[in-house]
């Protein structure tokens, strides 16, 4: 691990004005410190490596020439601020980056007033910047407003319409791509295409094709050849990248060397005079500097800790629901033609990689898009085919409105995997999938289920293939043990129905996913598993109201465990039905104990840290039950 | 009023196969007629006037060269399918339409199978139509699919993820941009603009520049000037409009005169031969054949019920929920400077027209981008303004993450004046704003109130001002009365605090928003209003628990009513705070009768009988209470 007094220049450099007082020519040496430091703390940490490494020149240079905070940063996406952060006072905190209680792995405000915004989901920064410049032109500020995002982000409808709208204000925002040919996994689509394009011979060919039509009918149409040998010179520079955003108003100027520091520090300077919107196209390698980074860049996207010599991770593969799901597609797939997938840029994070090899033409990863990818499926499922949305939680809330307005509106046969839903690790507030249940339950026409461990995760994709309406099934972030109780859950899933663990005559203990995993093991500490009913519900939308009120009728405590939100979950859908039952005259005496998160953002620590604080594993659901229960 | 025998030719066509037996020479005759009986129900249903004038020809031409349901057709937002209603057997019912029980104004499966997807939320076209499409290619159907979308829809981010996607993915999708160069209101951004630049000078001349560099050192120097004014043409003709969708991959054809039925069959027939993705641009004029419609589009978007000689609406201007929170903003810019408004293409609807007026400098209306508009405001809080968004309910859905992520997460001073909550009159399933209240108070520090009049709006607003945290106001589509009791609301305002309107000792009925006022009346004709404690909530997050608590324990039964979807919302709020002061020992013996919208997608109708079915008009409410509370 680095010694931070090694470091000869970057130990020295507190905050954006020491990085100033260093010459040009030197700053090659700051950058390779930079990387060391960050590749030592990743290799340690795990975090995002390869993106961080490809802007180190990059975001040196923004605070080398621009005045940060009074220019304003805005990095979207916020996964690669990591030189941000060494720059801006945070090198001495750095080895804490993603630990419980140290820094972000995004940009927070708490942290530094050079965190303008907090970001951690994709495509925001454009609206967001437009928000901050256009404020700026209110108060007259001559301040300037740098957004930085990647060529991947260009794919999110946000992006999208900020682009469409930047146009359409007056303002001076400068716009920095970040053109590393890469997303989280390949670039989809065309406006990531047209930025790559130098040449773009089609337009060529239709060009020269126009031009020779035009000099033909001119005197000297012997000559034409020569005129457009040279003339095709000129138009392959016009038609360079970055035609889209020329078209739509933007001053483009690019594509830079972002590795090369004093044209970064050349082009800066040149923008600060030019009125905008301006976009300066910087084209980058990912993962630079570190050879395993630069050649698998998607393995080091979002990498767990590592051996710096080799690139090997330090643990080993587990089985885990990503994982799993990945392999109960492949084999329904086998059986089912009708069976398609669909990501949006998570192709790796939820194991879908074997699918898409084994069935490219059934497997669509449609950028980060994830609005998009919800409607896509609505036509294809319109269209008979039974698409299989793979996304995480945090990201199926881009898409409420196509679930809503596309989806379930017409209760299409779509299956909705949502990974990492619960408790999400390492990643904090903007990553924490604890919305999805409260959200998706007001929802008409869906199904809800939730599985503990790969056999009911299997019987309920099988129930998903054949049910005729929108059924999504989520699962946490988290591996699947080899051996687990073998009665903690059934593979007999039906839709509204739960399964009955153990029963008791204390309590009622009610909860779903691994959950009822900790639970029961709580209960095996505590000798107490046959003191209390324990039910999994796998069903969580439509809830078993004929076993629930059976149970509810024979015990006067209840003890909801919940791994969401506190409002509007499971333990809410629970006390409507005891309510609706009651006024039904099924009086229910019992008293409902409720186990949730907060309503609060949750923030960065590992799973096991987490699900200890609040209260989630061994020892706080023991504290509960003996709490509550006893 | 049309009859339908008087219809030469169209009262004879039952089906597009009845279409395609009639000569084209006479096809301006049909659509005379189908213009006549749109203009005649609209002037008595009220409805989508403009748009669907605008695009008679083009829908009769895609029904008279392409053969559907086999060729499939997309509308976009689908409020402008009353020529295709009309030509696929659904003339006879056509007086109907967004009546009650009668057709919608929007496509819908259940109507017909030539309605293929139901639409009424723009910009979702493109993706349901590439999955169809690429559905199609999977089973090797030969079958066309055609999306229609206006270019208002383009600056949605939905439709640029699908044009970006569309480029990535071989496929035939045949998508019509009817470019009537304004959306709901008018377009906004570098996408439309670029679609209706026939000439866009700017490339010409950096083209022209270029084009002089290249030939000057060519040996024909003197006569460069000819052959740059020759060239010219060639590059005008070139940079037409649509560069965008060229660039992107798309083989584009147009632009198109919509108007004219030759022309468009023959654009119809010769794209049929060609491999897509396939753009053709479709110049049409909004209210096209009804001179008031024609000058003034806007105000015949959407329209309530006009004397077609005049195009006067025929009732008159009432205050509305809308109408007030224009003036309210107003008179807070007036004394605040730090106000500035957004919206997304809903400026007339939100009544931001006066304010858009007189601050040009202090609106922004982003065009369709829900998203956008969110994340910008984001950026303006940042930076030191109060941004205050107005959007309707079903729309705000589609900012659910920013919302969440920009929002939310950095606890920013924004203010989200949420129109349309609630049940939303004549537009069906698509736009009523039932979903809100529970999907928003899930999101931790958000604020959320509800007024019962134009009063209380306002303190409320006052209050939003000057409260640093998300902070939303929702209210209905609906009119405030000029007079109403006095103690149904207070402008005391605060954050969760209730209002106690009646106290009484037979049992506590909760409710808020205009339903509070039906209530109240409900109890003068029952002659009850000093029988009930009637508590209206006006803060739904945080709730009034002190109050509330101290009430109920004072009474055995609490009524709680409210106009939102039945899961999730108020009164599972409610649930939830009974039990958590239960646990706390707070005992609560209180039977809670609850009485919401069912968990179903509410139909088309009037405000006022989707009231009276789900028992929410004053009949309604008094069975309710007779029900539960006598």
């Amino acid at each position: 691990m680095y010694n931070t007094n090694d470091l000869k220049y970057l130990g020295n450099i507190n905050s954006p004005d020491d990085l100033k007082k260093i010459n040009i020519d030197k700053l090659n040496i700051v950058a390779d410190e930079i990387r060391n430091v960050i590749i030592d703390t990743v290799s340690e940490n795990g975090g995002h490596l390869a993106s961080n490494l490809g802007i180190v020149e990059l975001t040196m240079m923004l605070h080398y020439i621009f005045n940060s905070p009074n220019d304003k940063f805005i990095f979207d996406v916020g996964h690669q601020t990591y030189t941000h952060k060494i720059l801006t006072g945070r090198l001495k905190e750095f080895d804490t980056i993603r630990k419980k209680d140290g820094l972000s792995g995004f940009p927070k405000r708490i942290e530094s007033m050079h965190d303008i915004a907090e970001t951690g989901h994709a495509s925001t920064s454009l609206s967001v910047s437009l928000g901050v410049e256009v404020a700026n032109k209110y108060y007259n500020s001559k301040n300037f407003v740098v957004a930085i995002i990647g060529d991947g982000a260009m794919t999110g409808g946000l992006a999208l319409e900020a682009i469409n709208n930047i146009s359409h204000i007056p303002n001076n925002l400068i716009v920095i791509v970040n053109n590393n040919e890469m997303s989280i996994g390949n670039n989809i689509g065309g406006i990531s295409k047209s930025l790559n394009n130098t040449i773009n011979d089609r337009h060529v060919q239709d060009m020269s094709k126009k031009i020779k039509e035009a000099i033909g009918i001119l005197p000297f149409g012997n000559t034409a050849n020569e005129i457009i040998r040279r003339l095709e010179g000129s138009i392959r520079n016009f038609i360079a990248p970055g035609i889209i955003f020329r078209d739509l108003g933007f001053k483009y100027f690019g594509p830079v060397d972002g590795h090369d520091i004093k044209e970064l520090a050349n082009i800066f300077n040149q923008v600060k005079s030019v009125d905008g919107p301006i976009i300066i196209q910087i084209n980058t390698k990912k993962g630079k500097g570190y050879k395993p980074a630069e050649e698998h860049p998607e393995s080091f996207h979002g990498t767990g800790s590592f051996h710096i010599s080799t690139g090997k991770l330090k643990s080993n593969k587990v089985k885990t629901f990503s994982s799993v799901a990945g392999d109960i597609i492949i084999n329904e797939a086998l059986i089912n033609k009708s069976i398609v997938a669909i990501t949006a840029a998570m192709t790796a994070g939820t194991g879908l990689t074997d699918f898409a090899n084994k069935y490219p033409d059934r497997f669509f990863d449609v950028g980060i898009a994830e609005g998009h990818a919800s409607s896509f499926a609505s036509g294809l499922s319109i269209n008979g085919l039974i698409p299989v949305l793979f996304l995480y939680s945090t990201f199926l809330q881009r898409a409420y409105d196509q679930v809503i307005h596309d989806i379930a509106l017409m209760n299409l046969h779509i299956i909705i995997m949502i990974d990492r839903a619960g408790i999400v690790p390492d990643d904090g507030e903007t990553h924490q999938g604890i919305f999805d249940i409260a959200y998706l339950r007001i929802i008409p026409n869906i199904v809800i289920l939730s599985p503990t461990n790969d056999k009911d995760f299997e019987a309920m994709f099988n129930l998903a293939s054949i049910t005729k309406s929108p059924f999504a099934i989520r699962y946490p972030k988290d591996k699947i043990e080899n051996e687990y109780p073998k009665n903690i859950t059934t593979t007999n899933i039906s839709i509204g129905k739960c399964h009955i663990v153990t029963e008791g005559s204390e309590a009622i203990i009610i909860s779903y996913s691994t959950t009822v995993n900790t639970i029961y093991k709580a209960l095996e500490k505590m000798g107490d598993t046959s003191s209390f009913t324990l039910i999994n519900l796998l069903s969580l939308k439509p809830l078993d109201e004929e076993t629930l009120i059976k149970y509810f009728k024979k015990h006067n405590k209840v003890l909801i465990i919940e791994e969401a939100i506190e409002y509007g979950s499971i333990a809410s859908a629970i006390l409507e039905l005891i309510n609706k039952n009651n006024i039904n005259d099924n009086e229910i005496k019992s008293k409902v104990y409720i186990h949730a998160l907060p309503n609060t953002f949750i923030e960065t620590a590992t799973r096991a840290e987490l699900l200890h604080k609040y209260g989630l594993d061994e020892e706080g659901i023991i504290n509960i039950i003996k709490k509550y229960l006893k």
